[in-house]
């Protein structure tokens, strides 16, 4: 065994070492899994204000537009609740893959401490504490985002009252698209 | 941001590539852990071997040493004892080095499940059980060992109260040596 007869080369010194690639390396995954969170949770809040948006554009023109316009812009806004829908599974997916990350990188500081890499164990706690916080950064945006969309949900049932009232008082020609109202 | 550009480099690909980082540098801190408990428990029953040796050779030569004689064997013995309790020491210490590895590797191969690198996660799993099973054979020699010696104990009470009865007999000149006796 050549190694044993470099004196540096104990057992101790290469668990250090060891334990200290494991850090590095956990602090990568733990990158990754931080950018692709953040990533996915700021697309969410952009999805979310499309939405927003085209669903009050919806309601500014109430009663103006015509049936194939009405039709088109609702496949608009079916389309864009489908990528809300879609980028959400995705925060939740990248969450369950960041969340399994900081376990293990929380476990790779307990034994890089266990193996002597004292060092090594702290700058993973700094790393795990950043990774939190820029995430709790990011979910102040969706969570934001979620506010306001359910802002737009509550001016919207008032805004569709007020469209509904005022075509009863037209004789109630005009009906509220079905295809909009659903859920979907 | 360059890697957006490379369709391969999709966050889920880099996620994959660096779980499976995390799994080769555990496996490492692992190899390393294992290496060394192993070694610690194969020095820990030698110096037990040695030290019933010892005392087998200081009991059948019980009544036919000169006291000097007699003295430097005792510091041989003692010198082993000390021995003994330092390679118990070591054994302890690399143990929990070696459990806070497994443990390590464990969340490792989580995380590797988690981020969709199941291949790295598979052959985390298995590394774990080779080094469990090689570990447990390195226990049972040392089992083996805290046995003999306890067996030891046993053959010395009994030879040591046979060279008593035996000296009570010629009158008790001689004594049990006092530093013999001493546990420590």
């Amino acid at each position: 065994v050549p190694f044993k007869q470099v004196e540096n080369l104990s057992h101790d010194s290469l668990i250090r070492r060891a334990a200290s690639l494991v850090t590095d390396s956990s602090s990568t995954l733990l990158s990754q899994t931080t950018l692709a969170l953040i990533e996915s949770i700021v697309e969410y809040t952009k999805a979310v204000h499309t939405l927003i948006a085209l669903q009050k554009r919806y309601l500014a023109s109430l009663g103006k537009l015509t049936p194939a316009e009405e039709d088109s812009i609702w496949q608009v806004i079916i389309g864009q609740r489908a990528q809300v829908n879609d980028r959400h599974d995705e925060c939740s997916r990248f969450e369950s893959t960041w969340v399994s990350a900081v376990r293990l990188c929380e476990t790779a500081a307990e034994a890089a401490y266990t193996s002597g890499a004292e060092h090594a164990s702290i700058t993973m706690r700094t790393n795990i504490q950043v990774a939190q916080s820029q995430v709790e950064e990011a979910q102040k945006l969706s969570a934001n985002a979620d506010k306001k969309l359910a802002e737009a949900k509550v001016m919207e049932v008032e805004r569709m009252a007020q469209y509904s009232s005022s075509l009863e008082n037209d004789n109630g020609e005009e009906e509220i698209p079905e295809a909009y109202l659903r859920e979907d």
